[in-house]
């Protein structure tokens, strides 16, 4: 078992040389050919899917779990699309955004590369095999994936169209693997290839990526965890302000880009919190105050310490009143989870500074947070969001996926150390 | 003492924002601050370096090591040139390289913010001390600096005059702190603090790198060692390749962008190794050649396996004749280090297959890659030269102190889950 892993990887490494000088015509026939491949196997992978989806019912796993896991024609007619997007941007590779001449005359630039071998570990959902593959491959790189074991026959069925395509646009057959095995002590393994492995990417819950970052002798690029911030400010537009709270909360809150803690300064909050509750109670969420919060939308419960702290990931919110820009940058500072904040303000030096003082991977202001995400921002599909500041923040397309090393091109310069 | 360490470096943590949002003129009044005063505390330095060589000197270090230990006024009048060069440098943090209009009105760009808290360990050459605190606070981040312990009097004497300068232009004095311990346990502590150092950068030997990278819990951009190939094709103007192979080699062999083993085609080989052969040897270089090499010049010792993979640092050269470019391109990347490889050519198709098919933070076309480094690719002071692809490749200046976040100005926007 562990041998395969390391063959496995080991074969993706020696795909590298090929893909890193592929042409954008050869990785868009196979992505055109994944699409077109994971189209017209729409049996197979269903078929390979019910399998999983019964054994999933059988080991008893939760309703939201098994919807995670399952496959319909439409759910793969939406992964073939999301391929063919990821064919239609343009490739990063090769790209030169500038040169500069050195007085010696030597031209100096750099030029954007793959990274090499990426490791994407990720749960149950199939469509992330997909995505995830052609992002790689789009990005010059190869790609060993390993996902959820209950998804297992259905992300090697997937898998088979996908390599079939590369094979067929005469790209190594290693540039695409899916680690197959369920077992999970795989992923440890997996964790220790450093050298055949260059980016360990975890797609899925806080769990699942609090265990990749602990385990892995591999950099990592992650989020963490969404916890996003609304700070409405005592020069805030109140209708504005609530449509954007609302908004950030309320239309999807399950995920990591919602809002789960509001701020409103204290000057305005008697004009601002009793309206805005009613919003947020008509949207179906559940409000948690502070103190002073409390005294002007008594219907609120009590806040804890740790609500200052929680990823509801549903309808509640927790709401903080504010005696300041301050405080509010402070608040944020202590609670925020780094991926995504936002302002809403007439004022613009507030504005300014907020979008200098808070350390986050986007920040907004005058819109909703739900923003943040590679499409909305024009960047095209996304590998994930990171909430670290080391190579990639924030939502991570194809650019996160490369590094840029230097050129230079020179007429014979020598370095004379006199100089 | 490890509550010491944890207490530096909580300091710069709190330094964080107030770093993050001054002004480039306060900063660069620090800086000068700093020049000045090392240059009036020369009698100071002098004597709290004198009894480090002292120490050292009864310890039984080395010539090579009293040396880099050793301050002179010369020395700290470059330290001084260095720092006040990095205050000519423009301020990178605050950024904006462009924004874009999204189709809802949003207004999406990146602006460049430090990263936080660097941390910085390193041997015994006092001079690095004042250049990197300046290279930090330049970029916005504080700095925890770990020196050899045989430096630990003169580090102390620059941190002070150091410190004195950030505080007279208004910044926290956490920003930059001097751990005040010789003992090596400190380094393993200090490598766990992930949470309040963001990101740790090792400078010096192979030896010092391999254990802080394997030891850390916070990640690290380094280099691991420079093994430099420069590759002579077939279609190389002799007297050009003649003069880059020896400058490369021999104009400072110490350094890790100095060559250390030369692949000359086969085609060229009669032509180009008798010639070469002889600078090389006017030079002081030892050649260790391969059997081909050694066919045409038979006065070079054998090359073993181990040569292709050893970083000389000094007058010895192995050389390979390689019968292809494909053979050349394969030999770099599997001995390679990533750091610096050279073609000479007059092919211009070859010289652009070697840009795009070698992978390396430098990549150089018909110059010596002598000129790996900062200043001479016009990008001012570097902190080392990252072999690495994440984050950081090649020389890393300022702009590898800092990462880029998202921002976005709206008039109000909102998130239609239907779009």
């Amino acid at each position: 078992m562990s041998g395969d892993i390391r063959n496995l990887a080991a074969a993706a490494r020696s795909a590298v040389p090929a893909l890193a000088v592929a042409s954008g015509g050869q990785k868009n026939q196979a992505l055109c050919g994944m699409a077109d491949g994971l189209v017209a196997a729409r049996p197979q992978l269903l078929a390979a899917n019910a399998a999983d989806v019964a054994a999933a019912q059988r080991a008893g796993h939760p309703t939201a779990f098994v919807d995670r896991l399952t496959l319909t024609e439409q759910r793969i007619a939406a992964m073939a699309r999301g391929v063919r997007q990821i064919a239609d941007l343009p490739d990063p590779v090769g790209e030169i955004p500038g040169m500069w001449r050195r007085p010696n005359g030597l031209l100096v630039g750099r030029m954007r590369v793959p990274l090499g071998v990426i490791g994407i570990i990720y749960e149950s959902r199939p469509n992330v095999t997909a995505d995830a593959a052609a992002l790689c491959l789009k990005s010059g790189n190869a790609v060993v994936l390993r996902g959820g074991s209950e998804a297992l026959g259905t992300n090697r069925a997937i898998a088979d169209v996908l390599s079939e395509a590369v094979a067929a646009a005469g790209l190594p057959k290693g540039a695409l693997a899916v680690v197959p095995s369920a077992d999970r002590a795989v992923v440890k393994e997996m964790l220790s290839l450093h050298g055949l492995i260059d980016l360990i990417i975890p797609r899925g819950g806080e769990g699942l990526i609090r265990a990749v970052r602990e385990g892995s002798q591999i950099p990592v690029i992650a989020h963490d965890k969404g916890l996003c911030h609304t700070y409405v400010d005592r020069a805030a537009d109140l209708a504005m302000a609530e449509a954007i709270v609302v908004n950030a909360k309320a239309e999807r809150p399950g995920v990591c880009n919602a809002m789960e803690t509001l701020l409103v300064h204290a000057a305005i909050a008697p004009a601002f919190l009793p309206r805005g509750a009613v919003r947020l109670a008509e949207a179906g969420v559940e409000l948690r105050g502070c103190p002073q919060a409390r005294a002007i939308v008594p219907a609120m419960a009590p806040a804890t310490d740790a609500d200052w702290d929680t990823e509801y990931l549903g309808l509640i919110l927790s709401v903080r009143v504010v005696a300041s820009f301050e405080d509010a940058v402070a608040h944020i500072a202590r609670h925020g989870s780094g991926l995504a904040e936002a302002i809403v303000t007439a004022d613009h030096a507030t504005a300014m500074r907020f979008l200098r003082e808070v350390d986050a991977g986007a920040v907004f202001v005058n819109a909703s947070t739900r923003f943040t995400d590679g499409y909305e921002f024009g960047m095209g599909a996304e590998m994930g969001i990171s909430t670290q500041k080391l190579h990639a923040r924030g939502p991570m397309g194809l650019i996160a996926l490369t590094c840029e090393k230097f050129i230079v091109l020179g007429s014979g310069q020598i370095r004379d150390s006199r100089t």
